[in-house]
């Protein structure tokens, strides 16, 4: 009676507060593919100052850096993911394509009746 | 590092709209509770209106009625669910549980190294 019902599933991590989600994830994103914070927040229209604090947030709730920063140079300063931060978004990517993929396999078996 | 990071799942029926959620799925119980859409809201401390509203937009969205309404008789007009509107309810929170139960077992195998 619903074909197109489906779930939508909103993943985020906490600590004590709120710490990792999808909009910080593509943040991250974005700095890998620009080198810059700057640059991702740009791409993102989001401002420089927001960006920055979403990332010291989430630093600082987790305990570790997510980004290393270069100064100077021909282009300016740059950003870059450590490895902690790479590790973690590799980790919260598999985690919701897991997790995505267990919903809708459940949601068959749970609403049945109802597509 | 992490010791109480953990995952926290929002989870949301869509149709072509948003039609099924925490919302809708608290404010169903409480109208088992009371046996009335009235007094359901009241202890959300939600307007009357706005819980009509949410009702009517579910029930448009799935298309099929979650509540029948009763007038008259000595307490006044009351609510109940329907028996579709009890099943979607028993199969949403059966869902969520076994999908949070599912988020935590994938957590512990994805974020180890961050615990």
């Amino acid at each position: 009676m619903n074909t197109n019902l489906h779930p939508v599933i909103s993943i985020r991590l906490f600590n004590d507060d709120k710490c990792f989600g999808p909009g910080i994830a593509q943040l991250l994103e974005r700095v890998k593919e620009h080198r810059s914070l700057r640059a991702a927040a740009q791409s993102m229209d989001m401002a420089y100052s927001k960006a920055w604090t979403i990332v010291r947030r989430c630093e600082a709730a987790l305990g570790f850096q997510l980004l290393v920063y270069t100064t100077g140079g021909k282009n300016g300063g740059g950003a870059a993911l450590t490895q902690e931060g790479q590790d973690l978004l590799d980790a919260y990517n598999r985690y919701c394509r897991r997790l995505r993929d267990q919903a809708d396999a459940l949601f068959r078996e749970e609403f049945g009746a109802f597509l």
